[in-house]
């Protein structure tokens, strides 16, 4: 049978395998099916194209436009995902890993979409955090922005998750703005290869916004600068040779890895056998040991059980991993594939050897297969049980990349926190607890040495996501032997594909770079009263000051009793006069707001279409009977959130009669487009 | 005359020089004047006081108490600040200078201790962001959590600000809870060992909090893990070197670079000679060059001109140095003293001449200088023209870290933002503009290659804080040339010494963890109604379920007359029913609030003080005449602010009859302690 050709897709062109091509086997029958590589790609027209092409044209683009476009390309890996099934099997997978893979990668592009849309302005700079006051009088102020990277993502990932392994990176980076690289792990190329096809065919991304390199990067990484970026993802060993590189160093290119880890599980001390949370135990390290055959960076190699309880979770475990059905992944029955190549099945073997130096196997089986399945490179599961953790060195720091862990005993709290660092870093520690003081402990103790502290209990069991399974929301990533990188966790992820600068400057130049009003700025005469005004209309810094109108103490009385709200600072003058903050009686906050409602709605119907909530507000002055206020009302910023409708987010600042702030607050309504 | 022992501190004790200790020279004179560094000092001891004796006591307290730590060092550093100023002139700095240094350093910590006490909980664990949602029904959420490192932060300054530099790190530091290991550059370490004698002697700090090591490091950084962090600002060779260390690499260190950069200042076309930023660009350039006799890592190494204004820059900048008196720093008539030493007057001579071999030297002048003065490192102002930016490459990658700067005329606002990125990452770029547009294209088009844009103007000159300032509220760091990394910025600074975990699990695990109440944890039915309960006596989840309210049409119709606020919604039920939110009139949002206010307050005196704010309200869903309301109102968190009362924050739902949520927020009220 001929072997596949598996293409790059370089500066615009799909290139096909040539000289230095390497073969690539089933790891279920160990029979070559693919070939990927190609010595001459030319990686300077990559770069080049990415920088030149690919890069401009998403930098012209708003974050909400590349929202759109990872949705589309989300929509159409959806459309074609049998396809991506099919082709995934060959790499050992069973159709349950296809669902963390395939779908869960589309799932991710999914959530960046939508975060995009609804945490991300819609225009092209991010504002990280709020306006700082540098001066006294407020003429000079300070703001954080980010603004895109100017060069490229260069995403080199893992064999075990050929679609997710990309679209977590892709997703944030793209959203940023910036083009990215793709090189998959040899072994599993081809599946990555066809997504990449399937996303390149729905015609959605401008021209060298992704490209794909299958087989080596040559020296690609010679090449880059402070406006590129490297997103790793691998073994320890591969990371630091990649980081090591004299030019990445030299540049400052950022360089994020997210490494495979000794991650650990905990069972809290109250889990006692019978309870909910020690059948949860049972479950999730079974299920996390057996999941993708153990090849995932965050699967549980260290399980911590309480000394008396080490025995109980041998039994369970062992039961239940004994029913572990191990064959053709193909094959619904079963429920364990292959690893990735018959070179990983080594590597795992030899590195369980060195754990069984300080521990003892407890369970293992005949996975029994036979015909083509007898050149796979399938293992089973393997459990050890180091009986003296403290002086062991190896089961902390010796990953076997598949379906093996090791149990060891702690004595206290405080001792299994010790082990749990004692991974030297790692991308998740579970801890399964129904008691809150032991989960606050562990994050405390250990929430330094890990990326993720997963905890569940029978509260949260049947909406949990698994210790094992990194969240498109949630950072994902951990110090020292997890790499010391973050990817993902929201708006978090999308910053390490831009440059966080400080502006500072004075309001109107704050105002006008950020897109947001900020007091002090122009204060814009619209034509007409605001509220009359459309969406598109509206221009920001957009002014409305209102009338004046005296609060009387008949009003407050008025208001408390028609409210209920008869707080003594409203209606006792010596109670008042007692309180630090007041000089008497003083009005209702809610009493203001409202006053300051009547006094700047427009009241016929007209394009403002509700008002939809308030942030912010800090009541600074007390307001008096026989004071007035007035308001200032102006647009602060726009957010389209349909076709028919977008938000409108008004600075609000009530004043009193000599003219002293008495209030400000964030108003927000929906505007008719 | 005896040289000044310049002594470590170093595992609770000071160690004198000894072995391999070196010679420090006084600026002014080139007479020694003092010396520092000890080769048997042991770096492991000292890495073992701060991880197992200073570590553990800063962890102890929370972040407002060391808040607290950081302002009481601050003061005690105020306290004695004339001895710092003494101590600071033989590094050749003016007393305008002491005023950057000193004064500057005890700010920041200021700052910094202002920002822990308002930014930060009072607590031990700092929460990133909001709860994610990661189920459909709430059981399981996510929460970014951050805890203090638990190693050290080694600390390498540069000779420029031995005191600012110090405590610009030390600060957010502390501020994390990490114990810091303080490395002066030996040429002014004699300033920075009277800082932390002085902080010392105020017995402010736990044991191990601050240790100082006056000379080498020894083999210190080949000791570090994932819990440490170096911080280093200096030159990028040294930089280079540094973090090239294999344990650095293997162990995923963090390092925190902040290098000199090739800094810009970018004249907007605006600008033109007789206009207020003509004048300040004037100004501000010929400052950047004269302070600290031009070592500042922020100072202005590139003048960008337009090309026609380039002869009147020139001129214009020849004629405000030329009035530089260069001197005895410790004459007051002085403006600009001398560099640190001999060594960095040779070192910028030669940089100088390289520059010269791209650029014209348009300024320079004799300083003048003759007796003791001869041999001190006293360089004049220099200034060159390039004539041909583009093709010239060292004006953008040689630094002169003196009074060195070099003129280059653009053609258009593009060209001057390429030229401002051909630094290749810069700490600072400036801009003097009074248009918004051309601040807002140079922010889009430089920002990626800038930690800071600093715009100024006629607007803001008064109160502008000048291009060479790092401020504690801003970032300082750039990528890139100018090391990749980032300090200060306020809360963002103090993350580097703090990991960030994503921590999930149940609402009671989250709102246990962060000390703050998350909508599905435990409802705590208090003894009493919350409002009769101190500060003190309220615990996190501590909740009333108020009684419920039947709104009428009578009541829409009274509280629209009342308010003024008779916005169509509320008033024309045919307008309304064509809003695509509403089914007809309904309720006014500010008529929920209040009448949810009076169903919640205890009107009798009693601990809440007042009503000051509220956060985040958004109406979830109408209400119409007919509907009811009741209100859930529980303690989310609390602040302590002085020692009279607290801030409490309550978390507000209203819900209807059908016990649909309508509206959600938050409320603060100030309560007595």
């Amino acid at each position: 049978m001929a072997l596949q050709q598996i293409s790059s897709f370089a500066a615009g062109q799909w290139v096909a395998p040539g000289a230095g091509a390497r073969t690539i086997a089933s790891a279920i029958t160990g029979a070559p099916i693919a070939s990927a590589g190609n010595d001459a790609l030319d990686v300077l027209a990559i770069l080049d194209h990415a920088r030149n092409t690919g890069g401009p044209a998403l930098r012209k683009l708003g974050f909400h436009d590349r929202a759109r476009l990872i949705k589309a390309l989300g929509q159409a890996l959806t459309a074609r995902k049998q396809e991506l099934y099919a082709a995934s099997f060959d790499t050992g997978a069973t159709q349950s890993d296809h669902l963390i893979d395939i779908d869960g990668g589309i799932g991710t592009m999914f959530v960046f979409a939508s975060k995009g849309r609804r945490e991300m302005p819609d225009g092209q700079i991010y504002l990280d955090g709020e306006v700082e006051q540098l001066s006294r009088n407020g003429t000079f102020l300070g703001q954080h922005v980010c603004t895109p990277l100017q060069g490229v993502a260069v995403h080199i990932n893992a064999f075990n998750f050929p679609v997710w392994g990309m679209l977590e990176k892709l997703a944030p980076t793209l959203l940023a703005g910036v083009p990215s690289i793709v090189k998959p792990a040899t072994n599993s190329c081809y599946v990555t290869e066809l997504a990449v096809r399937i996303m390149l065919e729905a015609d959605i991304l401008p021209a060298g916004a992704l490209q794909l390199v299958s087989g080596g990067l040559g020296d690609m990484l010679d090449h880059l600068d402070c406006q590129d970026v490297v997103s790793f993802t691998g073994s320890a060993d591969t990371a630091l040779k990649l980081r090591s590189n004299p030019v990445i160093l030299q540049n400052s290119v950022r360089f994020v890895a997210e490494q495979d880890s000794l991650n650990a599980s905990i069972l809290g001390p109250d889990a006692e056998p019978g309870t909910p949370e020690f059948d949860l135990f049972i479950k999730e390290v079974a299920r996390e040991m057996t999941t993708k055959a153990g090849q995932k960076c965050t699967a549980i190699r260290r399980i911590i059980a309480p000394q008396p309880r080490v025995e109980a979770v041998i039994e369970a475990l062992s039961a239940r991993l004994s029913k572990t059905v191990i064959g053709d992944p193909r094959d619904e029955a079963t429920r364990m594939g292959a690893l990735v190549s018959g070179g990983q099945k080594a590597d795992v073997l030899a590195k369980a050897a060195i754990i069984g130096q300080e521990a003892e196997q407890v369970f293992t089986m005949d996975p029994g297969l036979s015909g083509d399945l007898a050149n796979g490179a399938f293992v089973p599961p393997m459990l050890f049980h180091c009986a003296d953790p403290d002086r062991a060195q190896r089961v902390h720091d010796t990953e076997a990349f598949g379906p093996v862990s090791t149990v060891m005993g702690y004595r206290d709290m405080d001792h299994a926190v010790a082990l749990a660092n004692r991974g030297g870093g790692s991308l998740v520690t579970s801890l399964i607890t129904h008691d809150a003081d032991v989960a606050r402990d562990v994050v405390m103790g250990a929430g330094a040495f890990h990326g993720r502290i997963y905890i569940n209990n029978r509260d949260s069991m049947k909406e949990s996501t698994g210790h094992g399974s990194p969240l498109p929301h949630m950072v994902h990533g951990g110090p020292g032997r997890a790499g010391g990188g973050e990817e993902m966790g929201g708006v978090r992820g999308v910053k390490h594909y831009m440059q966080r600068t400080a502006v500072q400057g004075s309001p109107e130049m704050l105002a006008r770079i950020g897109g947001k009003w900020v007091p002090g700025a122009t204060e814009v005469a619209g034509p007409a009263h605001p509220f009359t005004r459309r969406y598109t209309e509206l221009s920001i810094g957009e002014t409305l000051n209102t009338a004046s109108r005296t609060v009387t103490m008949d009003d407050i009385e008025h208001f408390a009793h028609f409210t209920g709200d008869t707080f003594y600072a409203h209606m006792d003058d010596a109670a008042a006069k007692r309180n630090p903050f007041f000089p008497g009686r003083v009005a209702h906050g809610y009493l203001l707001l409202s006053f300051a409602a009547g006094l700047f709605v427009e009241p016929n119907e007209g394009p403002v279409l509700a008002n939809t909530g308030l942030d912010g507000l800090r009541f600074m002055k007390p307001v008096s009977a026989g004071d007035s206020i007035k308001v200032r009302l102006s647009v602060k910023a726009k957010t389209r959130r349909t076709d028919e409708y977008g938000e409108v987010r008004w600075h609000v600042t009530l004043t009193n009669q000599d003219d002293e702030q008495v209030a400000e607050y964030e108003l927000l309504t929906m505007n008719a487009y």
